[in-house]
């Protein structure tokens, strides 16, 4: 049974896929636009202020909900495909799990598809991660999250920095991750119906613009269902039950466990994607980030 | 001479006018995308929070500077032609003018024409007003603010406030407020040039939605320049000298030191419509909302 007040989510959905499809010839600014709405399904936090920072070249933005401790992070990455949304976007959903947990987030605009194609993303949400240990926090105290392709990217930041050798955080905590660079899931069509916004047409356009000239659909930093999970953090994923990418966030679980990961995965029956959006608004959007937050907190050291 | 930080904004509206330029079609809804971008002008304002609350039926967002005092209000109405824009957009803008007079703002989203002509938007802020006194703030310490369109709505509040006998609040602080329906002010022709946004078509378009079919141009409650301003409370307007808009507050002003009204304009030479947008990001921006919490501190009884 979903909540008359999550219905928002689906709704603003379909007004957006209703607006791209009478508009297919919708430029890419107006689309940008048109997403930076995202933040509308979001309720306010109370108690919690925002300030501005430059994290080694990364526009970023810092939530501080009040009294929380300083010495733990959340490096949040947003979700838009790789191409839409922002700091400002997520600002709001940050806010609400840095307050769950007690601790702060450092929501990031890393540079966007298709200006810059892969691996900018990746590249800018690691630098972000290196600057927080510049500032003194320590990698056991950072929790990744992000969204959609911000999922993606709360898990390849972890891959690549395995790769580099570099100390890895402490959790990681995708949501509606999107991971497939191929379409392959099976829930892409079997969920085509549930799903109010993420069909096929706009996944295959920004896989495209993501991986530009020279990026591959089956390069592990692209698309993490290729990588080796082996010796990644815990991991804590939540996925709404009607989406097209609910297949994604399963077939990393599966993965995840075969490697012997320490994997949950949260299937929110009758959720739209990156239903967390609704905290503030929606039982199920509160639930999604208290849950988060309560797994996550011993893993950072917090009781 | 300007900061270099300044010229975001001319920037910022250059984009904006081109876009609609290139797209005489834009509807509406792309066209209320496109202002949403108003907040990307404003720097956070650090140590402010919010709380989303329902101002008797008009939904609005407080912003609530750390440590401040919670008796004194400005009741702030977002500009954008009555017909985009919203507590969004100016949400930052009021949190900077929130902090530096350590009050409480309450920044409205009354209804948008032209799905709802005026007098929907006075109603609605007069109402936000009333709830206000309802919760125990004395008019006396209360100081409507407003930028545009919503400058218009600072000063029409008060003077729908005075015809029904309401008490008054304590001071108005409009920002390039606009208050000409005619279209009749000579600068609307001699900085055509310079004004990187506010040109004759979109402020007709504007006014025609915002009047609709009953609403007069001559009414003074939705142009004050054709109401007395005899015993209205202290007013402080601010405007940018390259603004097409700059002799609707210099008419105003006029008017007002006529009718024995204390009136303070202030020009700020090269500045653009709503300049003080550039709080947190340029020095002028920052001057114009200290110099307005300068001014309105004692008018609201604050040291």
């Amino acid at each position: 049974m979903t909540s008359t007040e999550s219905k928002y989510l689906a709704d603003i959905y379909a007004e957006w896929l209703g607006r791209m499809t009478a508009e297919p010839e919708m430029q890419l600014p107006a689309m940008r636009d048109l997403f930076e709405q995202w933040h509308l399904v979001t309720g306010e936090p109370t108690e919690v202020t925002y300030e501005e920072v430059d994290a080694d070249g990364v526009p970023s933005v810092w939530c501080v909900p009040q009294g929380c401790v300083t010495d733990r992070v959340v490096l949040y990455t947003h979700g838009g495909g790789f191409v839409v949304g922002s700091r400002h976007t997520h600002r709001k959903l940050a806010g609400h799990l840095a307050k769950a947990i007690g601790c702060r987030a450092l929501v990031v605009d890393y540079r966007r598809a298709p200006e810059h194609p892969f691996p900018a993303q990746l590249d800018d949400s690691v630098r972000a991660y290196r600057w927080l240990l510049a500032q003194g926090i320590e990698a056991g105290h950072i929790a990744t999250s992000g969204d959609s392709a911000g999922g993606n990217l709360a898990i390849s930041v972890a891959l690549k920095l395995r790769e580099d050798g570099d100390p890895l955080p402490a959790a990681l905590l995708p949501m509606s991750p999107w991971l497939d660079m191929e379409h392959k899931g099976e829930t892409l069509e079997s969920n085509a119906a549930t799903d109010a916004l993420v069909q096929r047409p706009i996944l295959e356009g920004m896989s495209t613009m993501f991986l530009g000239a020279d990026g591959s659909a089956t390069d592990p930093l692209a698309n993490p269902l290729y990588a080796d999970p082996a010796g990644l953090p815990p991991i804590f994923m939540n996925v709404g039950g009607h989406e097209t990418l609910l297949d994604n966030a399963q077939r990393f679980e599966a993965m995840a466990k075969r490697a012997g990961v320490e994997v949950r995965l949260d299937v929110a029956d009758g959720m739209q994607h990156v239903y967390p959006f609704l905290a503030g608004r929606a039982p199920e959007g509160d639930k999604a980030v208290n849950d988060m937050a309560d797994w996550v907190r011993p893993k950072l050291g917090l009781a």
